[in-house]
């Protein structure tokens, strides 16, 4: 016995979705089942409007409703530092310190042999073309992982022959962690960027 | 810094669903981003769709998208039997055995005052107005949670004074599964539950 086609649709659709299996998309579907009509429109509209509203801003690749992101066009922003992050959730991640008051640049992800993705499918042209006299710095703040750390890597090189000057977000001990929970390669690096106290 | 208002309703739209935190709201946001217009049209037209064409069958409380579901208003099923169960995957579940040939009955839930629900809520009248001549017997098919005897208990009673043959199915230890894993309750319904081979 198979489920209603409507039903079986609506599955479909929340399995599009990412960590949502089978037996979630099925729960998901009874839950809807349930919801009044006018809570099962406004998730509708929601969609609707999302896809309709949200780009990425034209100058840095973060998310914003208009054009331009609300960093880009904010007159108050340090206009000589521009952090080059993977994803709009790091830009989010780092204003939530409220310690960094320069631009931001979004990747959209990270070169990655495995997933098949290449410079070219990232967002490096237009970083480039922001670049001009007034940058004084770009902090690259790519995930430390595998393929953060390429990334990382081929941006340097590229903006190191550009004469730029170019940082990375330093790799350490977490704060609060202990040193014999920590990896080889963690303490290693943060044995190696050891400062003077 | 906070998300812009359309990306913060898709996501408050998401926490909707069981199970969907703000984490999980977050990352599903972030992945329609990703996904085409087209991708997202039709996950907007589902939920409408769903809403308007699933519907519980007017007889049994199945799921359908008539009026009546496949198997009420199937002739060949056996009209003599009706499986109360809680709820419509509970019927899938069954209908996977091809064992049972009967009708079913949903009753939407189960007696719990945990969760402020009583007879009244569920679909108990519309069972005892289908019972006729013709039924030969009730089997109570709901969950061995203690809300489902319960409710177990609460419908054998009323059936049993109408005079309706009632069973309940059984209880004791899954095929395949070891004696000293299984709680104690189970275990003692599984001895008391013995059959002469």
């Amino acid at each position: 016995m198979a489920y209603p086609k409507s039903f079986e649709e609506l599955m479909e659709c929340f399995k599009m979705l990412p960590g949502i299996g089978n037996k979630g998309a099925e729960r998901m579907a009874y839950h809807v089942l349930e919801m009044d009509q006018s809570q099962v429109k406004r998730f509708s509209d929601a969609l609707i409007d999302f896809k309709k509203n949200i780009h990425h801003c034209k100058i840095c690749g973060h998310i914003c409703e208009g054009d331009t992101c609300d960093i880009c066009s904010d007159p108050s922003r340090d206009k000589s530092m521009i952090c080059v992050v993977e994803s709009p959730k790091d830009v989010f991640a780092m204003e939530k310190l409220k310690e960094y008051h320069g631009l931001y640049h979004v990747l959209g992800g990270t070169i990655s042999i495995m997933d098949g993705k290449t410079a070219d499918d990232l967002n490096i042209d237009s970083l480039f073309n922001r670049i001009d006299d007034m940058t004084k710095e770009v902090i690259i703040a790519t995930n430390p992982t595998r393929e953060g750390e390429t990334t990382a890597l081929y941006l340097a090189k590229l903006l190191d022959a550009k004469g730029v000057n170019v940082s990375r977000i330093a790799n350490g001990l977490p704060v609060n962690s202990s040193l014999d929970y920590a990896d080889d390669l963690t303490l290693l690096r943060s044995f190696e960027g050891r400062k003077k106290i």
